[in-house]
């Protein structure tokens, strides 16, 4: 079996598994805010984790705070900044590669609270072009409530600028959040040089157990609660810690930071495996290829052909890929990120998406390219029919 | 070891930990929202796991919705009531009894978007008075945004007549939000009997994995987001689902169900426990011991003697309690809800709180009750001294 959805869901990772299976054993559940042994046990080892998390990430632990995910954290902050954003600042500044719960978010900020939204522009790779957002912030100024860009597309895997965007927004004192759910734990980052004022991850991106994730804010005292409680995560995320979940974000983050050197042999084997395709099948578009993308993302269409055959000419071979990104994956349409990169519907409704992880590389490649070489002779000889 | 904090969070159940070590042994993990055939198996996973908690809860799958716990959902729904209020309904009805989470959320609503809070009276045993309700209601018509009463006090283990406060804003018309952390998967409770909109679970006071939840909702559509994200969760809860965490929440609610019959043995040995305590120390009182309480859960004060203490003598013979909740453990004082039923520091101060489980009984009540009359005895002497 070839697991080639890890932009999706990472399954557990083989160090989460070996931890959680000596965990099921030990009798240290508790509530961690409890005064108990046990609770203070629990307790100090979710302190234990924020570190080990802060230092791979490059961050103080108390920049850290535990929560269900990256869907929580980017509500939270949305919530933190524009519920206390002046009531002049009515603008959000957006692009339209974000994860469907930016726009979401965005909708109900529009609708609700009268913001108006405002996009960057793109190019044809689908990499936002920074002076589109000095332009903006420019024409607006002092109006602006939030940027929101995000740092790797789910779908593409493009990486973006975010430390130049991170810089303009500084630059114009405009809050810049940055999606980093594609980012943190699967390419390099640092959160101290990124520039950035918040991060966030899904421990189920990662190899964590479901259901974890973490925040990081550089300026806590400015953030206010989204989900209330007592004083767990010193006030700012309340309900009883995911401290099972928490230990596993720890040793996930841990395993990437051990195998982070495996990321530039995951790209070689990538880029080998595109090059082959693409010398078998010129017609083949690969998705963003022109921009810097993350280790272990490919999109890739074949004109005419239909992204879900393709997936299931792979699956039949045990190869799981996706068509776009999961959340959507029920949509049999040209995403709304392809339509914004220009990408035509011909390209648009035959792309698969292939995402590995450091834990896979030119093995995965080499069986990878040999399916998909059958997959489109195949489909593309139905098609001449 | 005597586990005796239930009230406050819940070991991982035999259950669901012989349910997890064989889940690790499976290949099972992807994002159940994804296309292949590992996703949708995780998808129908989880709706499998939507109908056995509604069967045990008495509601319907479709009022079923996966969250990170009970703070959430509360964060939720209130979040969604009044948020959506009418502008000329500005009061909030709530309790002195309430969880921290409700008082924080109150605090955020009051100084940030206007609201008017007010209280409902209590009696001596720390229950609500409906009579007090009704007057309130009255005394506002058509200005309350919502009331806001727990079914059962996680400090005491007292049951709140949650039935007939729902019936009185029903007949009011006004939205009601009943707290029902300490009583789904603890206690009887059927979600159609209780007359109640909404109510919320955490899995890990029920022996779940942490990070673990849900919401019931009797009318969905009323309802906005508070984690935006995609489609799961039909638009209500962003976010790729806690999949491990709802099939801990499936078998740990199964459980209940099938063991639930050992409730009544509980409460007599507790009962039974109580009644040994009182009589070799008349001047320990049992908190709320006049009201109808949650089997397995004793509130117990010995005039002058500090409840850490009692707690520190305990916990040397391998017998874990805490002093009141576990959210606010820390603060060696009367809690704030024994302050509103008039109990005062003497009392306040030497609190202990005793909470087990249905897979617990007598053979630990009797080891607490040596272990707690031993306690009594030295500390009680020493404060002679």
């Amino acid at each position: 079996m070839i697991y080639a959805d890890y932009n999706g869901s990472a399954p557990l990772s083989e160090p989460v598994k070996v931890y959680l299976r000596k965990r099921l054993e030990s009798d240290l559940y508790a509530n961690p805010n409890a005064i108990h042994s046990i609770g203070q046990k629990v307790f100090k080892g979710i302190e234990k984790c924020r570190e080990i998390i802060a230092h791979v990430v490059g961050c103080y632990p108390d920049q850290v705070y535990f929560n269900s995910g990256a869907s929580e954290g980017i509500s939270h902050i949305f919530h933190s900044i524009l519920d206390q954003a002046p009531a002049d600042r009515k603008i959000i500044i957006s692009s339209p590669l974000e994860h469907s719960v930016i726009p979401n978010a965005l909708e109900y900020y529009k609708n609700k609270r009268g913001f108006i939204l405002k996009y960057v522009e793109i190019d044809r790779e689908g990499r936002v072009l920074p002076a589109s957002l000095e332009k903006l912030l420019k024409e607006n100024p002092s109006k602006v409530a939030m940027v929101t860009v995000m740092a790797v597309n789910n779908e593409t895997g493009v990486i973006q600028p975010y430390s130049e965007l991170a810089e303009i927004c500084r630059k114009h004192h405009v809050e810049f959040f940055c999606d980093t759910t594609q980012l943190i734990g699967k390419g390099g980052f640092n959160f101290e040089l990124s520039g950035l004022d918040y991060a966030v991850c899904s421990g189920h991106k990662i190899g964590a157990l479901s259901g974890s994730g973490f925040l990081i804010v550089r300026e806590p005292p400015k953030m206010q609660s989204l989900v209330f409680g007592s004083t767990q995560e010193k006030g700012l995320r309340g309900g009883t810690q995911h401290y099972i979940g928490i230990e596993t974000l720890a040793v996930a983050m841990n395993d990437f930071k051990e195998n982070a050197h495996k990321l530039a042999d995951l790209e070689a084997a990538k880029l080998k495996f595109e090059n082959e395709i693409q010398q078998e099948f010129p017609e083949a578009v690969i998705v963003g290829g022109g921009a810097p993308r993350l280790a272990g993302t490919t999109l890739i269409g074949y004109p005419g052909i239909h992204g879900q055959a393709v997936q299931i000419e792979l699956e039949s071979n045990d190869i799981f890929v996706t068509t776009s990104a999961a959340c959507t994956d029920n949509q049999p349409e040209t995403s709304k990120v392809l339509k914004a990169m220009g990408i035509n519907d011909q390209i648009g409704r035959g792309v698969i998406r292939i995402s590995l992880s450091f834990c896979q590389g030119a093995k995965e490649y080499e069986i990878l390219a040999l399916a998909l070489k059958a997959a489109y002779n195949k489909l593309a000889r139905i098609q001449a029919y």
